[in-house]
């Protein structure tokens, strides 16, 4: 543990309030070359940035979703992915496979990986509309980000 | 859908490599308060950056760990939760209730609302070092950030 990587902070702190100004609930890649306030020319206490691997509306998506609307009156969503995302260069069941011949136990859950970008998105717009515990529906768009370009593309609503 | 919001993109591409140059995967809370780049001094390129609600190691945030470490190079995770979190004011049980009074469907899953920071916080480090399928265990922080003050608190390793 002696090299354990130590951080420092670099924060002046804030007294902005906890509910995002543009009352925004943005869902995004994990991918370090996503900058999310960068990207959409936001604020720090703007919109609530939920990300993960690929950018996939999850069940933890949901879950953050509802508490933001519940409890920190977001309205609109919106989600993001992008070209070169690392999960279209695998398949779920070779990762299965592999992850059972190391270590004996099978995953109990999707890797979510996809071959097919915008396909994957509307799934995950889906999702959302799917799910009975998301109140506001009414306002969600959803974007494919070209990592080279930097330009971002309305795939839903068309 | 005629309001719905449009995002327009700030962005100007880039050619930065996908594999984070700290290798480095950082876990923090959705809040609309926190930058992660910012609070620690990094940049574009430096680490993958997952974000829920809470900051809380879920399945999803396996998922997304096991991604960055297998197929991205990644070796070092910091999970960051924080001060007047959302997920400190409600209990589950209460918002299981109220969702299954106005739906007539119980959740099915966890919100992962917690009394104690410090505690939910070492939680979250154990579920990564229990998941079987995260390879590089030796090198796991937490902190808690004040987000009145911007100061971090490494909670572990003390």
């Amino acid at each position: 543990m002696t090299d354990t990587f130590k951080l420092a902070s670099n924060s002046h702190g804030t007294d902005l309030p906890a509910e995002p100004k543009l009352e925004l609930c943005v869902i995004t890649c994990m991918d370090t070359r996503i900058n999310p306030l960068e990207i959409l020319d936001i604020n720090i206490g703007d919109a609530h940035i939920i990300r993960n691997a690929g950018g996939v509306v999850t069940q933890d998506t949901l879950r953050s979703i509802i508490i933001s609307q519940k409890f920190l009156s977001t309205k609109k969503i919106a989600i993001i992915q992008h070209s070169s995302c690392g999960l279209l260069s695998f398949k779920d069941e070779d990762l299965n496979n592999e992850l059972f011949a190391n270590t004996g136990i099978k995953p109990d859950f999707c890797f979510e990986a996809f071959s097919d970008l915008e396909t994957n998105l509307i799934q995950s717009v889906k999702r959302i509309l799917n799910c009975p515990f998301v109140f506001y529906k009414d306002n969600i768009s959803a974007y494919i980000l070209d990592i080279k370009t930097g330009n971002l593309n309305c795939i839903y609503p068309k």
